[in-house]
């Protein structure tokens, strides 16, 4: 069955080429983060909802891993419910919302800057209220988003993180040619989607299934869980295995589902025991991974390109997870485009 | 059916107890602050895992609240697997564990000392590693626990967090008398176990069960899911009503269960709105509330008592939470004490 014809295989195929141009503007992004960032940078915060929220979850990895200083997550309703200000001086707020019209990112957004933090928007619209409140927009320039679904969207906000965190050290996190490489990776996931046929034909029958990732991965395994409960209606979510290890994995047993994210580096032995233990349960293992050592106990694997630098790899393992919620969503019957009465712009407060 | 003669059950029934205890120390626990947190307090850290990590979110709210700086929990594998020692000059590290003795816990903490943080923990074991890793411990004094499920625990260390942001403002956050009518509430709540029966008995034969809760009460929703997790192998989750609408909302069905916590401030619209956006999507909604115009389109309402000051509001509400896992838990034929081979200790790293 190919997951063809839809708004949302559309948008999934634009994925390299809206990675390819964001990358090339990789000047203009430090241009607009230097004039920004205040010196010295004491500290960021991250707000967001939704798939924005799990881009940002990879953001707070990425921006700590290289920064060096603490990255917290908004907690909107501090902002928009009890309007609490905090003291932000020396702080970095950046603030994602595919549309840039959830109100509740404009409100929080515009009270954190209220307390002295220099403030930056990741939008896909430029002109959206948030691309307005802002000190700094990093526009994705994804083209129009229609499907319900964020896809490249998403990508494109994970590659904003990154570049902004290289943009803001002074020390390169990883060698330039890492995106052109990541960037294939992606090609290739996107030329090969017959490679997630086995699984979704098994998902599509499925009403347990758990989803693993740590570190780097963390959002990704987010994203997945979004992802297939958008479309699938599985009530299905994404943890990291130590939190997966204080106590939800209460609910594993022989009928669970489980995949894990894992990329060779030093949170892959993590992943790869809580697949064991998992397994021990008696659930189904499916590894999304570059090769078989990474997760040894699996029942099967997906896979996709190895020689991925850690920090990036998320980006084709996501797509690989846009690829498995589609192809479930249409066999199971349901329009990815749209599904289960959701709206492309949630307007919560 | 009654769910005495459970380890759990006689756990819980110490809460009023211990939170007394605990409320009595405050003076302890200013001085033990005092001399910790540094001038100007820029922002938090907080560490945690489980169900720690559930009173660490409502940690985050009520010092945010409180105290107008940033607070962020931390993201363990940055730090134990990645060897990131972020700046936290002018910072306070809060580290919250049962048992002191979680590695990963440990090791977080030592790095973010090693950053400039100033460390506290939040722990029931004087001499635990974390006790002895830290500038400052406030010990919890609850006893020994042993039921795997964390109930006086939890409850004591949600206090703990509320009595540090009572303890580093200048203004009061809630008068003095609001602590005793919180407990008595508590014990109000222990004293009607039967009012969660009619949920228990629908909730043994549930398949999808989804948990609602808002600002100071998000954490409630979270420890909730996680407690009926452990003790039903339910695979559940709490969400804030913006996180739901943003996507996971699609799992919602004519079989799904809802629970929400509710109590009046600003944040009650948002869960009514929830509440009825899940009851059109065919949902069953129960509320855990003090009034039945908290959230008005309710099929039930698990009552507890009027007039507990919001902030406080979580400890009556978390233990009808963990009377329903206990009940529901019964009715399944789990054991309540060490139920799906979970441990007491979980030694994640």
């Amino acid at each position: 069955m190919s997951p063809s014809g839809t708004q949302m295989a559309t948008e999934m195929a634009e994925q390299p080429d809206v990675l390819r141009r964001l990358v090339t503007r990789r000047d203009e992004i430090r241009a607009l983060l230097t004039t920004v960032a205040p010196d010295p940078l004491r500290g960021m915060v991250l707000v967001a909802r939704g798939s924005s929220d799990n881009a940002a979850v990879y953001g707070r990895y990425v921006l700590e891993h290289a920064l060096r200083v603490p990255v917290a997550l908004a907690a909107p309703s501090l902002q928009t419910r009890y309007d609490v200000t905090p003291d932000l001086d020396g702080f970095v707020v950046i603030a994602v919302s595919q549309s840039g019209a959830t109100p509740e990112i404009v409100e929080t957004t515009r009270r954190l800057a209220d307390g002295g933090g220099r403030t930056v928007a990741i939008t896909n619209v430029a002109g959206s209220p948030l691309a307005d409140a802002v000190d700094a927009a990093v526009l994705l320039d994804a083209g129009e988003e229609q499907a319900v679904p964020a896809t490249k969207t998403f990508t494109a906000q994970v590659a904003a993180f990154a570049l902004i965190a290289e943009t803001l050290t002074a020390t390169p996190p990883w060698p330039r040619e890492a995106w052109e490489q990541a960037i294939d990776a992606v090609d290739a996931v996107l030329d090969t989607p017959a490679e997630v046929d086995g699984v979704a034909a098994t998902l599509a029958g499925v009403d347990h299934l758990i989803l693993v990732g740590r570190g780097f991965l963390y959002g990704t395994a987010l994203e997945a869980g979004l992802k297939i409960a958008e479309t699938t209606g599985l009530g299905v979510r994404g943890y990291s295995p130590a939190d997966l290890q204080h106590g939800p994995i209460a609910s594993a047993t022989e009928r669970t589902h489980v995949l894990c994210f894992c990329t060779p580096g030093p949170t892959a032995r993590d992943v790869a025991e809580a697949a064991s233990d998992l397994a021990e349960r008696g659930a189904t293992v499916v590894a999304v991974a570059p090769d078989p050592t990474c997760v040894p106990t699996v029942d099967s694997r997906i896979p996709v390109p190895a020689g991925t630098v850690e920090q990036l790899a998320g980006l084709p393992q996501v797509v690989r997870a846009q690829q498995l919620a589609l192809a479930t969503a249409q066999r199971r019957g349901i329009d990815p485009d749209a599904p289960f009465s959701l709206t492309k712009v949630t307007r919560t407060r």
